[in-house]
């Protein structure tokens, strides 16, 4: 069982680290700050708190808030924001295909929920549905990486239920939702046809996306490999499909409201769409506990 | 969703940075260059600068005009015009290779308008077709995309229909064609068969062409993703042979220019050709849309 | 027949060495310590040395005892302890995964005694099960490396018969169990089909695990391994949940102690499961011996 | 459309360079230099004009004649004569080996002109058949692609209809051929079943033969490769042996002369086997021209 | 027909060269040194003079004797003794382990004669079977590689006739094995399936054993490779069970041997086995001779 | 066409260089030494000049002769004598395995005369057949390539026909004869189903044996070319073996005279066995010639 990275634990220690000579404000709860940072190493904590002092700062406050460390978040992971001109269509498209992640995000059981919804082109992305554990994860249930990959592939989901068209702006959410059901065939042992054998070698999972790797195996092997990913990956899509199609009412008033106001926060989505957060993930019910 | 290079709003503000100690003419107007140079980057518009700014000290001007830096523009991209002896055949063929390109970038739905046709010879290239995407594009549809391929194999196909026969002036077609074909299959979960499965790494889109790569996926799968390739290019080079057959009048009136005037801008175009430009990529007509 | 790192005596000597300016209580039997600690490398018993004498000192002692040795054996293996907080389910998940480990370590024939089960985490792991064997050991039978897989696969077979559901939680135990499996059928001759034919180069095995090779065998070959390793791991896999149902029971009654007590000793586990340790392999015994 | 090296008019630039300081005679016509160089580099160049002064030098004239550059290009192409004793076995066998090679040049519709045929060892090679376009080439048709496999194939085609045996003379040849087939079928779309795929990358052609390279495709692919390259070097021989024979009288002829005079120029060709230079390519007859 | 490491008289003379400043005694024969040395180095022979004359003096002698050398020897292939304590079942084991070599070096015509079998562990060995040629050997019959890779396999031949089941122990013996059985197959021509074809190229005998090579051949002679290398390794392996079986008595009276004394000489040997040395390899005898 | 290395007036021309300073016998001939010493590099005749002029002075000599030369020869190819001590066994073993080879060279059409065979040990090789092309060769047939392999098969051969088993002995000799075969196939065209495609990268000939390459050919090519390779080496070996069961006695006859002489000249060689030099090679017949 491996643990990666700060826990909140320890990034509430960082951010205490890197706040020890600017002023804080009653609100900038350091404990909140470090629940809304799992996934962010040290070097990246230590950006955050220089990016909320100088924002603080540029907005000409004596001390540093809350939402300074939120609002510094996002630039942090995804970049400055981007002043892109994009055409009412394509503007449209995008509302979709990000509404498609976050609706995913409310009625998929296990999903993080969704902190926000943005067609505010940010970095090298044009729209960003931002979803986060309500605590430090050390341990994936398969249902929730399943969970994770059906909203990975809502983007494209929603495009083709309203569209019925393509584009490439899937390629990001393609990537990471093979990379997730390679590594539950390979590393996880969640194929029942592969069994708890290892397949391939544990990679850098913070270093981005690079070639897929297999073990030294036969080529019997290897098609068994892809044909339990490209399972996963189809069902997810179906599923991914199926759901939207379910909650298309929703889908188009996230979408209106995106269009209208461009960015939406976590109360601002349950509210437009009605929907209540995604239920947890529940065991087996008929399983004695102690 | 991935952005790269500058883009309109970015390439104007480089456009503006380098022309400062330069004298611009009144209709040198920056935001219609921006427009007019999707896909350069910050050192091409430098170069670009440098070199409007030269062609107008030799023209005898004392302010740069938009027309020094349309004209200094081929130039950058296709390197400066070459001075060679072709035969009347081989001058013939070359204006069918290059109006086969234009007039599938007129008449396939999508395609990107068509600013210019030549068949001077310049740089590497024995003659040019010019598309410009009308705004800068961050997201592209399948249809666009197989618009692309269309109107890559577009050259071969008019030589095809005219003389019966083939050469080797498509191989830089033959290479993007393939290239894009690739994309849509291994990155973009364009292929039905594949799915959303990503089966290749991203590579450096500017760095030219290199030897196709595919991740560790068994024989069955490889082979499967070839079948596609082959079908997205084989229906496209069906496609490209019958619209050129349909448009066969059009196509000898704009070889008939070509060889006479050498040089076509879009206006020329769609007088010698009667044609309209391309119609826009519609969705499907049947959705909803908010 | 191959020997690697220092074996009991080796151990006894360095630990002498790297006591010799620290005062030992007189409950610091080196040669216990030395038993201990199978697996160790010279430069391991320095480190676990100094961090005795550390602990003692911490602890306020005038003399090193034995459990300042035992005590820092853990952080030498498994790193500090670490303060995470883990929800209810997450800790008795984690409890049900590391009993799955202890019951097969007590009931599987062969298997090395269990010495300490622990839900604290420490360093990478949130849990851990300590099995010691009871001698330095130069020579594995076939028996004892399959009660090891069998007892490496035991912590996911105890989520799934009590779950229902599979974790990422075990993707260390795949990885050492493909690898023992692996090297039984390409280095040790034990498999029956494939007979006593190298068909994989020795590896350092003490670097952790790499991508697993193959020489340079025919496919079919390599076919043949794969599913000698995949049945090796799949029965290991059904043992190991057969045997868990046989003992609900005793595994339910670890799994509360553990929940209450965090960390239990080889007493305490004999204890709280009513279990005998595990019995020792057997030679068949209608061979005549000596 | 690529083009390489420098053409007629820029081979010309550079001879103007290189003869600066050298005293030109009347029939000493650059532009003839320059029609007859085409695929030499600048560096190649250069040093033609350096062994054309020496030459003339050599032969006590003032100025360098044409006849100077002319007899210096066999040097800068392929060395110096060597002195090497042949018997008339071998030199006979040679001499129907080149004269294979010219006569498929002089009745294969589109090939080269034949400038020269030589039994006359240089550097590396026994034998000379020197072809040269008649213009410079950009593009290159399928049939004179498909004229030139026949041609390189002639030199064994002529050994086998002549001896009925094989010797190790053509690999060469064969190299040559391959790699032009092998190109037509992976990047010039010239293959029916492969189409405009592309499925080698483009290599530096003016490096020699190295191993041939294919891109990552699927064994099915890599097969049809291997039979659509293979049909077209089969089709390419049989045609040269039929061709032969066809003109073995002035086959026969040909190496009479050869073992006589052991260098005939374009005139001694066409006059000692009374054929006619061969046809031009013709485009399909019945396609509309402008 | 190659020829490696000094023979005889080169060992010999190595030994002069460096006893040159050493007290021989009467009996240290060089000759005799020399002869019980084939396959060691001129370095390897040096430390053996060194070791040898260190060994005499801390025995107290004035001279070096033969015994010093020989004494010295296994220390110079094996390294020095190590005091590991065994339990007495794994020292069974060994000592089956050990005298499953050592028989079949007795009983299978053309194996080199038993020096020593000793169940001392040294350096990395637990038990050592030390066979010496009778001469230095420069061509070896199939026969006799058969011979060596059958006593190669009788370690876990003796194992499994005795205890029925199989230990890590033979993972040295299963590497040489194969390693010769490849070399039959791939480089000396000594399967009849793949006849007098080098597939495999030459490597460094003296390197130790590293990843199996083949050339560049298809994947159906890989696999008659692997056919073949299997075929060898089974039927060797069944010869040394049945063997070893036929002389189960013989084998247990070397065990028993072996257990009290730990080490015994070629002399010890057969006469507690009371089997003479093993035949020689006769060649077919109805071939006539010169 | 290709030609390697100097020739036999280049190697005359480098002798003259290299003995300049040499007082030469009037019975040094060295175009006859040129003559015999095909395939050597200048550094290689530089050395054999030197070796010669010593060899003269250590026979008390006042000038060079021709044997100085000749007796030289082998020293620089195989290095010198080497006094090895072989069993009767092994040196009568070795006498057929050097007479397979040079009664084949006899006997079999278009081999290179045989110039001697010897049994003395020299550098790498325990006995050597050493055969000389006649003149420089610069173009070689099919026929003559392949009985050069029957050639290098015969010692095996003769071993097999005579004691009915092998040996590791023929190792070079199935490396050369692989190496041809391959080389025939993918290099020269000469399989009949795999045509004149170039199928592996020319490799240095001078730099030993490597690992056999190929070129990227799918695995049905692959197979093919194994078949073909697999072909021609068994077809060699079968007639290897008819030709010295034809020509038992005269291998006995030369056996015995090895045994008595240990080496015989060309000669010698004729007079032992009653045989004349190998015919050449006849083209067919019924073709006609010039």
């Amino acid at each position: 069982m491996v643990v990666n990275l700060p826990d909140k634990i320890g990034r509430e220690a960082i951010l205490q680290v890197h706040t020890r000579n600017k002023p804080l404000a009653q609100d900038a709860d350091l404990m909140e700050v470090a629940a809304t940072t799992p996934g962010l190493s040290g070097a990246d904590i230590k950006n955050l708190c220089n990016e909320a002092a100088l924002l603080a700062a540029k907005r000409g406050q004596q001390e540093v808030h809350l939402k300074d460390f939120i609002d510094s978040l996002e630039k942090i992971i995804l970049g400055p924001e981007r002043p892109i001109v994009l055409s009412p269509a394509d503007r449209e498209r995008i509302a979709y295909h990000e509404s498609g992640h976050a609706i995913l995000g409310l009625v998929v059981p296990g999903a993080d929920p969704v902190n926000r919804v943005s067609i505010v082109p940010r970095g090298q992305a044009l729209g960003v549905t931002y979803q986060r554990p309500p605590a430090d994860r050390y341990n994936y249930p398969e249902a929730y990486l399943r969970a994770r990959i059906i909203g990975m592939l809502g983007g494209r989901a929603a495009e083709e239920i309203v569209y019925g068209t393509k584009t490439t702006g899937a390629e990001n959410d393609i990537e990471q939702a093979t990379d997730l059901a390679h590594n539950m065939v390979t590393r996880w042992g969640m194929s029942e046809k592969l069994g708890m054998v290892k397949l391939a070698a544990r990679q850098n999972q913070y270093l981005g996306m690079g070639q897929r790797q297999l073990d030294a195996v036969s080529e019997q092997t290897a098609a068994l490999v892809d044909e339990e990913v490209h399972k996963i990956i189809n069902d997810s899509h179906e599923q991914a499909k199926q759901l939207l199609r379910d909650h298309r009412q929703q889908l188009d008033a996230l979408v209106t409201a995106l269009l209208e106001r461009e960015t939406l926060d976590e109360h601002e989505i349950l509210d437009v769409t009605g929907l209540p957060p995604a239920p947890a993930l529940k065991d087996l019910p008929n399983q004695a506990k102690l």
